[in-house]
């Protein structure tokens, strides 16, 4: 029977993918609105692909580089790079396909909306559900034909260290997609908002503006296509690090094999999961949007920690269902850091309110309490990991004496990952009802469809916010697998205590790293958002009746989208680089000082990404919240220094912060792949 | 002959004390001005008395808790809490000191002001020599005395443990005067700035203003008491941490008790070459400030690391020699980060003149590129700190093979601190010119009188923002060899590996804690700061003619001092309480995570501490470049939005970051002190 349930996992994916094609198929069907919709939704598609283009050209290197020095460095060499490219070759594919899906979903969304918020939804979250889907769904098919290769046809007995290489590819991608699309969609954002809102007077969403096409491909890039690739390398990492604990040692001869099948099983069953939860996302005209996401969110956490009990007790056995804890914990946590990331980053809470409130004396005192509330916004989500860690190691020993609780720890990324599909599908529902909105203004629909996109997107301001704390909860907990498994690997043990002066330089140094990464990343944007200022300066004064709004006249809005695409991912080249470099020069020198480099950026690089997220998420929704008339309203003074405090927020939460959940997964894996190489 | 060394060195301890008194005599001696200058000078030193007579009521109640907890609760508790008492008062002894010199040293460096820039800083400068010979003479008096009774006279096996005692007090004491100091100062100072300037639109150091006063004490009571109190504690425990280190095991059979008293030793020759560099410190008119204190610092530093070598020749012998190397480590880190702390934070580099740039750009970017700076300044420090730490490992273990390496480890600190005389003098001199400054201004004095005083105190903070980088480089060494000290006394060795998840779950709330610290700070210092407002607010509304300025009416000063003094006590108790609680409750679970957790908040508070530190210069000196007539100047909006970077940078630079020195201290030696309690 066990040797059936790679198979029955496989089947799992491939529903998973084709609940997706069903959904990308009604997506398609749906009315994609007049010509005038449609060809402002081929602008974004153009720009979308033209950005994805570029980008999987200079990926394609990064990879075949690495494969090369994969193949000459590593034994099987060739086995690793071929799972490693088939890594990058899945992620690559998944970020097109929910690219494609989406940035076609923006015009159906708003001509959809023309029937009220239910058909809206319905449009906008199926697009968002195909991404979810296929990251969930192409991850774990390529996962799993890789252990069937490796483990059960080839029976390798270093078939995990064959597997991490797809884990890598996955690393690959999304370190461009996260850090490369964060600084496209600042500078986009930045260049459209300074010059057309600030120095041209003209609306948000303006057709005149030249970035506006570069705006709304930001918001997908970033959002749609940065977060899939994000949690596709975390739902990876989260299944291949317990495999690789679980293959060698005190699990594997107390259990076997069955230790390695749990995480696939559990992912498999999170598959259906997740399906049955976007069919619960359902709502009728004026009901509560905002329920139904939640219902659908819940309700899959709720069945996948159900399902996680039965799996166990059926592949661990009912003495060693304290298995299960891991799994429990894994989930909570993940919904707890949500539940603080929303009550830190929504106006319905204080901290966002006193935030506003502070806005009335100035810019200074709106920045200093956002950082403050930032900073304190990291108190719970720390605990929480810890109580997890705890919890989880305390009862994986109680289930498999001496390596039980290793194990353990590596499978709460999975009991929080496994509803990936969901939450993506959550997630990238939101850029789609935004660029809806976009779409609305420039095609100058009703006034009334703008108000139903707008809800939709409000909504999605909240739940992308818990998608963040869940992806940077999901981050730490992968990095925290995988660092396990690292350390396992080694079989370093005792030798990486806090004596050991190599522990405590890696310390240092990768504590520093998240700062310095964070620092880097910022000026990125900053240059980046000057290009795009000049070219749409440029376009301003260089092509006449632009700015008069003159019949016929249109601006280059590709060029826009070249210049923020080349930028981004010029400017990326340094950060990527140290970050994959880093790992492995410390590695030849010593793998204890890397220990330390790793274990110093996960604590630090986690507790940064909380900080930023939230102080940033804050800033936006203290601003929203002024803006919807509280303390004075738009034009005040005190919408002002909200606007001061967003506009620092904005490079925090949606460059610097999210690459931080990259930053502590690569540096890991790369350490965890070139472990051979190290010994 | 190495009996007398501990009698060499209180005697050199005392020459130090004779030393300052001598300088004491000298400031006293000179001309304070006439009646109006020194009635400001006496507001000040109320204020100040004030402030150190609420603050040590405080402090009494904690350290006679703390002494009774310590007295029941350790092995000859009765010793501990005596060498603790002890060290309390030694270092409150200091700070009473250096804050009565300094705050009548400022009407009398206004009056030389009047001759020229050589005798004001003459003036000046001796005036922080008392601080710094102070803080250097009683630290290494008491623990001189406490050696002798303890290790010489009683012959304790666990001397060292009852040293640590002492050690504590110093924390103790820092912990009030750096962080309630901290929130003090930058109340006051927000308060003066905001009704002040902006709301009634009077210059600054105006006598109509109430909170003038305060503000004034606030520089003394922040960098003269503060600093002092920070570094007499880092000196402590440098010259503390090897002893303890030193006390038993390897290096002890290697060398006996001459490796307790290299440090002391070390310490004492510090004392007479910064007296040497005391005396260095001069200028003819119109010669470089800037010269003559350098020639002081580094001159210092030159001659310590001389007698550095003899010492370790004459005490370790020649064969090992290489425990030099952790002492010239030690000295040239402390160097280099000064020096980077200065090119961060100095207008003569291009970060400043960065961020200035960015304020054309408005708020935002002022903000975004402060940020980033700040964080990119984290490279090299961490950088020179790790290489320290391994140079000196590696030559130590040269050395004394087996155990060398954690000894030499611990004196890196010691290299860094011998200098600590001529640093706080340095250090403390600022507070005094700026004082002087306030004066001059307040009892309308010859502008050039003026002019004088802010050359003076141009220089000041340039010297200051390398003594805030040596505090914090020496902070972060003193904590490190503490943290060499608590592994050792816990004997934890091996099992403190990052395979276990306890040490992992104290990394992570470690790391999370000066995060969280810092958003309580930030927040205390708005709260404070409101009341200060409201105080001031409410005397120009209720005072008759005060506004106006009418003959004979005044402001009540000391309410407003009164004020600041409250709310910074009341607010420190909360981040204070959790310093000392929060290790000794992680101990009483389990000593591993508290290693964990020490480990954790010393990495990530170190580089919280550099960020913010060269955050909060960098602004400031952006601004003030800008009102030096560069890129507009003062009253355009460039310069608005450099102010705002600046009051963003004021609670970052002058509480948060300051305080983040005496958290990865304050925990450790608690830890430290409690070990006997853990195990």
């Amino acid at each position: 029977m066990t040797n059936a349930i790679p198979w029955m996992v496989g089947g799992c994916a491939i529903i998973g993918l084709v609940a997706a094609a069903l959904f990308a198929w009604r997506v398609m069907k749906a009315d994609p609105g007049d010509e005038e919709m449609q060809e402002i939704s081929r602008g974004v598609q153009e720009g979308a692909m033209a950005f994805l283009s570029r980008e999987y050209r200079w990926v394609g290197v990064f990879v075949v580089v690495l494969a090369i020095i994969i193949f000459f460095t590593l034994d099987k060499g060739y086995m690793v790079a071929m799972a490693y490219v088939a890594g990058s070759i899945c992620s690559a594919l998944a970020g097109l396909i929910g690219l494609t899906i989406a940035t076609r979903a923006n015009c159906r969304t708003a001509q959809a909306a023309k029937s009220g918020v239910g058909p809206a939804l319905t449009v906008a979250f199926q697009s968002g559900a195909v991404m979810g889907l296929t990251v969930a769904g192409l991850g774990l098919l390529g996962l799993t034909v890789c252990y069937l290769i490796f483990e059960v046809w080839l029976g390798l007995y270093n078939a995990p260290e064959m597997i991490l290489g797809f884990s890598l590819g996955a690393s690959s991608i999304a370190l461009f997609a996260r850090v490369g699309g964060g600084i496209f969609t600042k500078a986009a954002d930045v260049g459209a908002d300074l010059v057309g809102k600030v120095e041209e007077g003209i609306p948000e969403d303006d057709p005149r503006n030249p970035a506006v096409i570069a705006d709304n491909v930001g918001d997908n890039v970033g959002d749609v296509a940065g977060m899939g690739a994000d949690l596709y390398e975390s739902y990876v990492a989260a299944i291949i690090a317990p495999i690789a604990i679980a293959s060698a040692g005190v699990v594997y001869r107390a259990v076997g094999s069955k230790a390695m099948l749990l995480p696939l099983a559990l992912a498999g069953v999170g598959i259906i999961c997740s399906i049955i939860g976007t069919l619960l996302v359902r709502t009728k005209e004026g009901s509560h949007l905002h329920q139904a996401l939640s219902r659908g969110t819940y309700g899959t956490a709720l069945m996948v920690t159900v399902a996680g009990f039965f799996l166990t007790w059926y592949l661990m056995g009912w003495q060693r269902i304290d298995i299960f804890y891991a799994l429990l914990v894994g989930i909570a946590a993940g919904m707890g850091i949500g539940a603080i990331s929303e009550y830190y980053t929504s106006d319905a809470y204080s901290p966002v309110k006193k935030i506003a409130k502070a806005s009335e004396t100035g810019a200074a005192t709106t920045i200093i309490k956002g950082l403050a509330t930032g900073m304190m916004s990291t108190l719970l989500p720390i605990i929480f990991v810890a109580i997890a860690t705890g919890i989880a190691y305390w009862r994986g020993e109680a289930a498999i004496p001496g390596g039980g609780g290793i194990y353990a720890i590596g499978l709460t990324a999975i009991g929080m990952l496994a509803t990936t599909g969901m939450v993506v599908s959550v997630d990238a529902y939101g850029p789609v009802a935004d660029n809806a909105g976009g779409i609305a203004e420039m095609a100058k629909l009703d006034p009334e469809v703008r108000e139903v996109t707008d809800s939709l997107d409000a909504v999605g301001n909240t739940t992308a916010a818990v998608a963040k704390g869940f992806a940077i909860g999901s981050a730490a907990l992968a990095a925290l697998a995988l660092f396990s498994a690292y350390i396992k690997a080694t079989g370093l043990g005792a030798q990486i205590s806090l004596v050991d002066y190599r522990v405590i330089i890696g310390l240092f140094l990768g504590a520093m790293y998240p700062f310095f990464f964070s620092g880097l990343t910022m000026n990125a944007v900053g240059r980046a958002a000057s290009s795009m200022i000049e070219e749409v300066r440029r376009q301003f004064r260089d092509i006449p009746g632009l700015r008069e709004g003159k019949e016929g006249v249109k601006p280059n809005y590709a060029k826009c989208v070249d210049i923020s695409t080349r930028t981004a991912l010029r400017e990326m080249v340094i950060p990527g680089l140290l970050t994959v470099l880093s790992p492995l020069l410390m590695g030849l020198w010593d793998t204890r000082a890397l220990a330390g480099l790793l274990a110093g950026a996960l604590v630090s690089g986690f507790v940064m990404a909380i900080f930023m997220a939230n102080a940033g998420g804050a800033w936006d929704n203290a601003k929203k919240y002024i803006e919807r008339g509280n303390l004075g309203g738009k034009g005040t003074p005190v919408h002002a220094a909200a606007v001061v405090g967003d506009t620092v927020g904005d490079p925090l939460k949606d460059t610097c912060g999210p690459s931080m959940n990259i930053l502590i997964k690569v540096m890991t894996i790369v350490a965890l792949v070139f472990v051979p190489l190290f010994l």
